[in-house]
């Protein structure tokens, strides 16, 4: 049965990537270039906005993380580290969990920074005269709507493991003695 | 001991909805008029930006959950359904769990998608040519730039409930069969 999650973390994990590296490179890659006035024209890309170069950051470095996560189980996966009550399992799966939480709050505030400029983006703002600028550069703003939807089923599947990840190392304690291991 | 752990929570409960509850009022009655052109005024409210208006609505659900979540406690503490090894606790745990982790991520993505509307609002943006507003707001936007602090607080504090919450739920399971509660 600890194959079993093992199995599916592992599974949860690739899909994520897949996802992670979708959406840094949909984003990275989206290019428009629309003629303004005869022979003027201006080109879109990501790095006109602070929100989506930070975005592409974030989900790079959570892909990266996640595949060094990866390569941690195959590793693990050795029998003779594989040893629940060792304290080596521990520190592991500590760290694990905090580093597998702060990834997912990083790349769920990443996106929904980046989804909120690009709501500027597609509706402008009355009140501060700001003007829309999706009626320009439509193709640019739908690729970078696939995007966040990546970028948001990655965030769901990290959140799935960062729970597995809780549950890994929390089931170790004691349900009757504060934050005392069992079998102590 | 756990009635240590009890009581930490009450106390980090009750100071983020302390958190919350600024976040929102600091929002909510921040109002500044500005004169533009003779008799001509304007005033910024927080109903001019719609990141602004989701985030009072997030932070006032939170800090009313988390009121609930500390009458809860009020009542779990009478010895008849204290009783660690019901299903009863196990379906309160799970649920409490569960919600708190779907707050905090509600409250940081509602904070971070706000600030990034401010980042907009404070420095304009070049490329999309939008102008700055914080340079004729300057009181209206230091208050929001508070409530961003409160509201950030706020959610680290909630992401240390909800690992409190996940320790209470997953360490009743057993460390060597999946998913399976101890004592059984």
């Amino acid at each position: 049965m600890e194959l079993g999650i093992a199995k599916w973390e592992v599974c949860l994990r690739v899909i994520a990537i897949l996802f992670l590296v979708s959406t840094a490179c949909l984003v990275a890659f989206d290019t428009q270039t629309k003629v303004i006035f005869l022979t003027y024209s201006k080109k879109a890309t990501y790095k006109d906005l602070d929100a989506l170069k930070i975005l592409v950051y974030v989900t790079s470095t959570a892909a990266g993380y996640n595949l060094l996560q990866l390569c941690k189980h195959t590793f693990s996966a050795l029998p003779s580290i594989s040893n629940f009550k060792s304290s080596y399992y521990m520190y592991i799966a500590w760290i694990t969990f905090l580093l597998d939480q702060i990834t997912v709050y990083l790349t769920f505030t990443a996106n929904s920074a980046a989804f909120q400029a690009a709501i500027f983006a597609l509706n402008g703002s009355e009140a501060f005269q700001w003007m829309k600028i999706c009626n320009k550069f439509t193709r640019f703003c739908e690729q970078i709507g696939v995007a966040f939807l990546c970028g948001y089923i990655a965030s769901l599947l990290m959140a799935v493991f960062s729970t597995i990840s809780a549950y890994k190392v929390l089931r170790m304690y004691s349900s009757k003695r504060f934050m005392r291991l069992k079998g102590k």
